[in-house]
């Protein structure tokens, strides 16, 4: 097993963390949220501290009819603008681009001209050539850059090295780590991301991410077993919103995280005035047996989402059913 | 670090599965399950090869009233009988007897005469020397015994030693690690199950156990990671029913285990037709900021109980009074 980097009482300065509530949780709801709920979780992010917010996808207008989604699934500049204003002293801004899904050579303006900082790559692994193009494109307009290899507990090893070596070639500064379906454990985790560092620090100048999911209420373990060898970018969710089962939560992990520079309290006020009132409006996410098994079984929480939607508890049923898949 | 033993396609046969609903989860009800409860928990541990089933407290009537509380918190072997009637092909029976508050010497009888198999003996370190007379007596009668050192967050790891060195020399044949607050993170786990393991290898013939709590959602994956390196008795609650953020779900804990003589189904049966109802009869349990906040900071539950109990969500003044402790 690798060496463990720093320890619980030390400051890693390479360690950076992402919001993703709007971008994961807008899954949940179709990116509705309120504007003035938007602004709050900008403030809250700027008071505690977090290093990057994703404020959601950047997709394709022709491809998803506008009037069905909330704005946080187009972030148009002008929209993130009313947001963060010029965002003097916040946190650096992600948006997300999927792969086939964004006009990104329209629709991605120069940097000089944007409030984005930062276009985070999604991808599957047959698509990472498509994927180094938009890399491209952003790196030559001025951004950072990450790429998020989705659904790699479905990945040959062999082909996980294949596509990191194509990356390394590209100007992408961060490859993260995504375990979509929740369904790695953290020996699993520690061995992936060792398979990235390994296979990266070939080429050197790469840094990593993790994006867990808490199919199997692993997402926070997961998380910091990750940074514990050597990941940075980590990215949460406040009270872990987002798809299914949800993601790693903000509070959990700026409480882990010892640098000064982030502070919980912001988070536990956000908590109470808005991720309750949300929750109570009916919007759904968390950690909930049909997830259990689809992160068990290595497979995609639709069915889970669906079951969990219409409050079908035979969950015995349910495990039969995902097991004659 | 350790290495690991064993690896996730392998069946570890030292491996033991106890099941502590009734017990741990008998703190969120003051142990008013319903007969039909208990004895459908009892088949679903049957069918589900569950190896041990603690059905409660050992706790004294003259500490306690019995009004107050319901039977298992005092485990008469004829309840226990009424229910695992001889018990040909079931779980072994487990009961808990915490120090000082257990009139062992009476009210545990020789196990030729009880349904009861193993004695697990609850201890803060403070109080080794009455744990091992309770361990010596339960051994002498015929009972398998676990010592369960609790709340070992707050104890210092040369006191740890000089306790295993104690306990290591009594006939007790598991020790548990207990992660009472929930304050432990997998690194954490890790390092004290290999002091475990170094300070009685020295003594040989003890097996360790992992007793998880989850405020800070690493129930689970602690005590897989405990697994991961030697550790052999497992303890779960069905959903993680237990005291304040409950514990390691047995669902997720079975869906892990590779060993074929586990069996999830009964599990999902179970939680669908007994745990759905027993929660919307309001009894409390489960992961919340509260629990999340008093295991980040090592401290007791207790306080995170009461908010949680009177839907205190002022979470950020709850936090401030925690620091202030």
């Amino acid at each position: 097993m690798m060496e463990l980097k720093g320890n619980l009482l030390s400051v890693r300065e390479d360690v950076r963390v992402l919001d993703a509530t709007l971008r994961d949780g807008g899954l949940c709801n179709d990116f509705f949220f309120t504007d003035e709920f938007v602004k709050a979780l900008y403030q809250m992010n700027c008071a505690a501290g977090v290093d990057y917010m994703e404020m959601g996808y950047k997709a394709s207008a022709r491809l998803f009819a506008p009037e069905k989604f909330g704005k946080w699934k187009f972030c148009k500049d002008e929209d993130i603008r009313a947001i963060v204003g010029d965002n003097a002293n916040g946190p650096k801004i992600a948006v997300m681009a999927d792969v086939g899904r964004c006009d990104y050579k329209t629709d991605i303006v120069p940097k000089a001209e944007s409030p984005i900082d930062m276009i985070r790559v999604a991808t599957y692994i047959d698509t990472i050539p498509e994927a180094v193009a938009m890399i491209e494109d952003a790196h030559a307009k001025g951004y950072e850059t990450t790429c998020n290899i989705m659904a790699i507990s479905k990945c040959q090893e062999s082909d996980i090295k294949i596509a990191l070596g194509e990356l390394a070639k590209s100007p992408v500064q961060t490859i993260y780590v995504v375990d979509s379906y929740g369904s790695l454990y953290p020996e699993e985790i520690r061995r992936v991301a060792e398979l990235y560092m390994n296979t990266l620090d070939q080429f050197g100048g790469k840094t990593l991410g993790i994006h867990a999911h808490n199919n199997q209420q692993c997402a926070f373990a997961n998380t910091i077993e990750a940074l514990s060898i050597g990941v940075s970018f980590l990215d949460g969710t406040v009270c872990g919103m987002g798809r299914g089962a949800g993601n790693c939560t903000l509070e959990a992990l700026l409480g882990f995280l010892k640098n000064p520079r982030y502070d919980l309290n912001p988070v536990l006020h956000f908590i109470r005035e808005y991720m309750l009132p949300l929750k109570a409006s009916g919007v759904q996410w968390g950690y909930d047996i049909p997830y259990l098994l689809t992160g068990l079984l290595d497979q995609h929480p639709r069915t889970a989402i669906a079951a969990t939607k219409n409050g079908d508890t035979d969950y015995a049923g349910f495990y039969q059913m995902l097991l004659e898949d």
